[in-house]
């Protein structure tokens, strides 16, 4: 399949290096398609790796990754023509995140009643926005074996039934989730609570000294 | 050990009756002596059940526990003398929830960048406030095993650790808590992720259809 990946950061790295390894011919996109990062990350794939800027990339995938810093994914959207993105399952892996009083950080004001997720879908109507993977080490995202033998809970959420059952597949076929792990918690706006722990999930890291792990849900 | 329970919810009565169960002398209290549902308590009670009003209960407590309405919880300890909670652990079971736009929750304005704990913390200096239990359906919080056989995680902060260790101790001899799944995140600053995740919680709840439930943290 061929997939685009808006972001050059760890997230976006991570994420497009494991579609390449599992079969995939993947596009990294950025601001500017000369971007360092990302000529760097297509030198050090084998094959089936492409550069272009966020456009260029939203055209080229059949599914879409947002793997971009919270404070500039809504500007990143607004470098995309609506036709690229109508119709295609769109990732937001994004956080809304505000590191600007010290670590744990907090949510951006701009995203406290409305998330990210939701702004993002309204922004891109025609896309079909699924939030997941924003509660996770990158390393946890692309390889759900390396915490607790692969058992553990991933949300997502989203507008589209189809999509989100696209991107179940996409999770368990290519990153080793486990489908009966995959809770779905509704339309977009569950994109409000996928958001708001993510503060906590630093406050967690913090006390537990390491970023590989997750919370699996108990009954 | 003498034990004020300050609330007369849900939350309130669970933990009283759990800790008359467990052998523990309780007085329930409310924002007036004579209330209904703390009367009807404590008639329920085989022994060892007290009511009175916020201070009397402060004043009778070893060890005290906020089980009250977030939007309500500094408008209680107000009424309560400084003498009659200094050097006392005090247990912060609270949320400030904002049900004014329905179902999830969202977090009222006024706690968002200074969470609930920090704020009664400040209305009460003296006190050695902990905030635990407010992630949880009053049923497993008194009795961890009704989820998973009891192994899952509960999480507690707060400035003093003497207080933390009591709590710990509380939690595991009377609500059956193991003491290796309670993790410690820190200084009271730490109620803000904690409280933060409470909307989260109930977006979980609404996709189990059950709020018997709760999350481990697994590596």
């Amino acid at each position: 399949m061929k997939i685009g990946v808006l972001g050059t950061g760890s997230v976006g790295q991570a994420i497009a290096t494991a579609l390449v390894k599992a079969g995939h011919s993947v596009m990294m996109g950025s601001r500017t398609a000369g971007n360092e990062k990302a000529v760097s990350w297509q030198a050090s794939q084998p094959t089936n790796a492409e550069i272009g800027n966020f456009d260029d990339t939203a055209a080229y995938g059949e599914l879409l990754f947002f793997c971009l810093n919270g404070s500039f994914a809504l500007e990143a959207a607004a470098q995309i023509a609506q036709e690229h993105v109508t119709g295609k399952a769109v990732i937001d892996t994004t956080n809304p995140l505000d590191f600007s009083g010290g670590m744990p950080p907090g949510i951006l004001e701009a995203y406290r009643n409305v998330s990210l997720g939701e702004q993002l879908q309204a922004a891109l109507p025609g896309a079909r926005i699924v939030k997941a993977l924003n509660t996770l080490n990158y390393k946890v995202m692309v390889d759900a074996r390396v915490v607790n033998g692969g058992d553990h809970t991933l949300y997502l959420c989203g507008n589209d039934v189809t999509a989100k059952e696209t991107i179940k597949d996409l999770l368990a076929d290519n990153f080793y989730w486990t489908r009966t792990n995959l809770v779905d918690l509704g339309d977009i706006s569950a994109a409000r609570g996928m958001e708001a722990i993510v503060p906590f999930w630093v406050q967690v890291m913090q006390s537990l000294h390491t970023p590989l792990f997750n919370f699996k849900v108990v009954h």
